[in-house]
């Protein structure tokens, strides 16, 4: 029977055609180290097997879903076990469960009364987060504070940089051209997302500040200092810092006791970014990158990077909630109601940008839950492990220097050959399609960056990886 | 045998309770009208059910799915037929399938090399929606400009909006205080995300203008012109109007071509935002929405909104990219590739707020192709004949006044016996669980607004409505 342009798909369609769907990702994930990790295709390859316009009728499912087999040679499987390029995303089977129940039920969180549940499970986890990490106690929703699931770091950056500008303007940003004075520091090896919320919040390049790092590539209380004083001195407004626990190029770690005594002393926003390297704080032996986040004012990491709970999950703590939301919350008519009227239900709406919100605290319940706290603590503790196996091998090898400290789960090495001979052995490992890395440059070098966080990465995967990588240094070191 | 805390879930039981979950989601679209389309509970109810601390160790995945029935009671029912609050936020089977295959590929979209399928798949479908809803040409990516998919209006209006701050100011927001000069124009009726934006962009509320409305409720432009030679005589400098097609009150359509002039006139950015009403573009009897919509220098709709997209899936166009780009975009190395520096692919961390991005466009494909073009008309055409039908029932009946004109699927309306008759009148069909209706005020009074958009919704369950409507007040009048 041929299906018509005009109809639903029934439910008992759904229930054939989702378990066919279901099968599909498990076969993927048998399948998934046949595949090249990076990409082999060119520009526009894809986008040359599409239709040029959409079809007027509708069709049966079973072909779309054959249209993935179109799509397939222009993916880069994040989720292989030979993914090291940039930061992990690693995703789980409970994470999809959850996040399918969230897309099934198809409900909006933006106030509390739009589902009582998103808003409540979503409090409920944060907080069981706080301690799960022995984070500061004023993150709780029970204390001053209060989390909070955004899309990504860049968005939870960007709400503390907000909120610090509000609470330094008095709400005032622009009514006397305050904003202009405002500025901001963090490290020269911060994210991007710092900069860019520095130009979305319009308070100018000019007003960003990079601190100088020591040679671990952590940044340098004193030249923060001395930036503080020397904009003070001009009759500026020290704002806002941002300081990084495991930066993007390195893992390095800001010393946050010094730089949130700074913050305190001269009454600066002290936001934490720990965007990949947080979940670590799961495991009580890696709580030293918890150290002086009792000064901060805001948090944000990832459960979406290193936490088994696929893409998007940010996670987003303030430590006063009220500042936060006075910056964000706007009440128009058409979302007035009792509920919200009683103040006694959190609205999220006014925690972040977007009004409309996912039911994201699902598919973290799901992932707490499945795994518990030493379920995850073993994941945590298995790929520091073998990062730290991987780094001995490259410190055995004395053609490999080991760049920056290796604190948790990403190397930074280089051969000796040169930034070059560097560059040609991503590159040429990445074509291979048996893994993929990417660089960063430190001190002007061209460093390979190699990142240990799939889900399924074992010791096993990261031999292998290893042997691949001196065999291709043979044949390279032959030209 | 019990499931050991430290395993992943392996993909045997990942397609065992995969399942499991398909037929979860198909049970309760089976079942959902008879649950309370609003939710019942009180502020906690929910939280006070669930353990106070995590699980240390993991649980089974069954269990975990019958925490739902914790869950279940405080749901807002968004996807029941009779859901009739707020605007739409419809989805679908294809949507939920599409969305899935996105989740458990559990790829990252934030540069083309990181998967080229997820970008160009993106690009594509956003040119298709270009011609089938017969767009402005100059917003397909072949042409000057592009579409790209943001997580809700808010943020497509925010990023258009920075986009024509930095154009104004030539990038140099902030430099010389320039932002402090930049004023922004949307009418009296435009949804709140339009001053948050202006708050997030650092712009300053005091330089955001509410520009009067005329009886339907539209922007009055000769009341723009003035605001904005107000403006220029003090020498400050518009730099940005919104206009509204389908205002979130009550679906009022402010007049493109006369605002398009004037924007024209004065060399300033126009953002359209059709949030909901964008979709209705799909059928040529109703594009009278895009007349004038070739002056607009961006454009957002929503296809989760009345496309039958699940949430988030925002669209946004732009007539000329290059503005855009410059405006987002920061290049730090460790995101440095040779297809980025070839500039031959788009990278669409430089469209939006988030590095990360999902593969949405999946769904959208998903849904595009399972309905094809005819199939999605039909259904936007029916919702539009059955509150045109639902509002000749309410006409006939002389107590009840429709007080704003009815487009397209949303009638405003009220009883003639005053504010506090008609909020009593939506709390206690909201009460009822039968149906959820939300307000708004216009002219001082308290309207009831009836939004028709969910893919279940028949015309029988607009008659059902109806008929409980008036038993209700017929219970009221008694009182």
């Amino acid at each position: 029977m041929s299906k018509h342009s005009n109809q639903h798909m029934t439910t008992d369609e759904f229930r054939k055609q989702g378990k066919k769907v279901i099968d599909w990702i498990a076969d993927y994930y048998d399948q998934i180290e046949q595949y090249p990790v990076l990409s082999q295709v060119k520009p526009g390859e894809i986008r040359s097997n599409l239709p040029e316009s959409a079809p007027l009728k509708g069709r049966e499912y079973g072909d779309i879903l054959s249209d993935m087999d179109k799509m397939m040679p222009g993916i880069t499987h994040w989720q292989s076990p030979n993914f090291h390029a940039f930061f992990p995303c690693a995703t789980s089977g409970p994470a999809i469960l959850g996040d399918l129940i969230s897309t099934g039920l198809g409900i909006q969180g933006m106030i509390w009364a739009t589902s009582p549940a998103c808003t409540e499970v979503e409090t409920h986890v944060l907080d069981w987060l706080v301690d799960m990490m022995d984070l500061p106690k004023k993150f709780k929703s029970t204390a001053s504070g209060g989390g909070v699931l955004q899309d990504t770091a860049s968005s939870s950056s960007l709400v503390a940089l907000i909120a610090a500008r509000e609470r330094t303007s008095h709400g005032d940003t622009n009514l006397n051209g305050s904003n202009r004075q405002l500025t901001v520091y963090t490290s020269q090896q911060a994210h991007s997302s710092i900069e860019k919320a520095v130009k979305i919040a319009g308070m100018g390049k000019n007003n960003l500040r990079l601190v100088n790092v020591d040679s671990t590539f952590a940044m340098d209380p004193k030249h923060l200092k001395e930036l503080i004083e020397n904009d003070l001195a001009q009759g500026l407004i020290p704002t806002f810092v941002c300081a990084t626990v495991g930066t993007t190029s390195s893992t390095a770690m800001d010393p946050l006791k010094e730089i949130g005594n700074i913050c305190t002393e001269y009454g600066i926003w002290l936001h934490v970014d720990a965007a990949m390297a947080g979940p670590a704080a799961l495991c009580p032996e890696f709580r030293f990158i918890n150290d002086g986040l009792n000064f901060a004012d805001s948090y944000t990491f990832n459960p979406h990077k290193w936490m088994l709970t696929n893409f998007d999950c940010s996670v987003f703590y303030v430590a006063n909630r009220k500042v936060l939301i006075d910056s964000l919350s706007i009440l128009p008519e058409y979302l007035k109601n009792k509920d919200t009227d009683s103040k006694t239900v959190i609205d999220y709406r006014d925690w972040g940008i977007p009004l409309g919100r996912r039911f994201r605290a699902l598919k973290l319940w799901h992932v707490i839950n499945y795994y518990g706290v030493e379920g995850l603590q073993v994941f945590i503790r298995g790929h520091v492990e073998n990062t730290q196996k991987l780094k001995s091998w490259i410190e055995a090898d004395e053609r490999f220097e080991i760049v920056a400290p290796v604190p948790l789960n990403l190397i930074c090495f280089r051969h000796q050959n040169g930034n070059e001979f560097n560059e040609n052995l991503v590159n040429s490992l990445n074509e291979s399609g048996k893994i993929y890395l990417t660089h960063t440059k430190l001190n002007g070098q061209y460093i390979i960056r190699f990142s240990v966080g799939q889900a399924g990465t074992s010791l096993d995967h990261l031999k292998k990886s290893w042997d691949y990588i001196l065999e291709t240094v043979k044949e390279m070191e032959k030209d």
